[in-house]
């Protein structure tokens, strides 16, 4: 047990859409301000990226929502990633009174990836996390900083890659619950994980692997929130406290999807 | 005289030319590795800015160097500047075994600026240097981490701005100067300051405030190297030990221009 084990910290996943809309954004964000203790935040940014690819005549590739990345593709996405959402957020929440740090994974090493294989489908410059630096996150905590990550990471051999952000976020909670009691929120443009996608009213408020799998089976919980969910409960196995899937709008944690172990 | 009075750093700036071509980055980046000691480096990227202008059809309008930044030209430098060329250069350095962070100087409220007022020019979205932030800089380079910072300021309210490149130097290493003994130096396409404009072998290799006068006097100092000068003699005055103008392809700091007071 280390020195700061009962530290709280608190990782938040927010999607493009809230970040890319004035109004939403800077809602958002005075809730992330407002919640107490350490924090970090993680963000999207693929509406940007599609409305500069098209802009740029680049073809905007998606698998399952994932973004097939060429080459123009990377540079785009580390344009609008790691330059226009991360800086526009960045400065956003100084002028709030929070010291925001914008960083990719390639900033002071911070999240290293290998350039995932090809197998049925060439995903292209897109990183599968290896390590995320509990140290030197730590050192920014320690020093008043609120990271502000960017889903891009580097191989460490001068590749940058695109990453998945709620990936990110999952890796970078389950890492620092080596040092921190770290809760995970996963914010989006709904209120919580719904049994009836058209009924806001029908959260299911608790997720265990068992039901889980029961609304699987049911096909009650299907495709795009099947990855966020997994990624919830690999973060639990990496010790995270709580993942709670919520409404960027509220950021409200007492409701939302809570999901255990 | 504090605790590392004796501690040296070197803070570098390097013109975007040399950063937008793979050849040359490679090079510069080896030499810049090699040096020994802290360091920060500071780069530009006015022409990959242009670039993407280009493509965007957005006109970029520049007046004496200095890029005049309306709505849409301070989207493409936070893209170009903060994103592209800062990034590309972090995953480079980090191949090449140096820990890189890139930021800009929103991030960690690194640095403060002013938008300039209007007076017969409106530059529209650009910064005037108010506040370097010494305590955060060392943190990071006691951290072992080498700071790339984008020429991007903010003005603590929210609004990021376009900075010129050699200010921000210029302005580091004469913060910096309060608790190290800081090298400035000014990386460019030519050998160092030049009598004529024709002939490489023309280094002036000393320039003191009298002989400045008297070259500018003469018309052999002239326009783009002005404000450089001018930046070099203001970090002198600053307390920064020496300012060098130099090749990036040589970054030999014994041939050269020595400014000093």
């Amino acid at each position: 047990m280390t020195r700061n084990q009962s530290e709280k910290l608190t990782v938040i996943k927010v999607g493009g859409a809230v970040l890319e809309d004035e109004a939403s954004l800077t809602g958002f964000l005075d809730r992330f301000v407002a919640l107490p203790g350490l924090k970090i935040l993680v963000h999207g940014g693929g509406r940007a990226a599609t409305k500069l690819s098209e802009k740029l005549n680049v073809e905007s590739k998606l698998v399952e929502g994932r973004r097939i990345t060429d080459a123009d593709t990377l540079e785009i996405v580390t344009m609008v990633y790691g330059g226009l959402v991360n800086k526009k957020t960045v400065a956003a929440l100084q002028s709030k009174g929070c010291n925001a740090g914008g960083f990719t994974g390639a900033d002071m090493n911070l999240i290293s990836a290998n350039k995932r294989p090809v197998k049925d489908i060439d995903y292209g410059f897109v990183g599968d996390v290896t390590q995320v630096n509990q140290k030197l996150l730590a050192i920014l905590l320690k020093s008043g900083i609120t990271p502000v990550i960017a889903p891009l990471t580097h191989d460490g051999k001068g590749q940058l890659l695109n990453t998945n952000a709620d990936t990110i976020a999952s890796s970078i909670a389950g890492t620092m619950s080596k040092q921190y009691a770290v809760s995970l929120i996963f914010c989006f443009e709904k209120p919580g994980v719904l049994s009836d996608p058209d009924d806001e009213s029908s959260v299911i408020p608790n997720l265990s692997p068992e039901s889980y799998q029961s609304f699987k089976d049911q096909g009650i919980i299907h495709s795009g929130m099947i990855p966020k969910i997994d990624n919830s409960f690999d973060a639990l196995h990496e010790g995270v406290k709580q993942v709670i899937i919520t409404s960027a709008s509220t950021l409200d944690i007492n409701t939302g999807t809570y999901i255990s172990l």
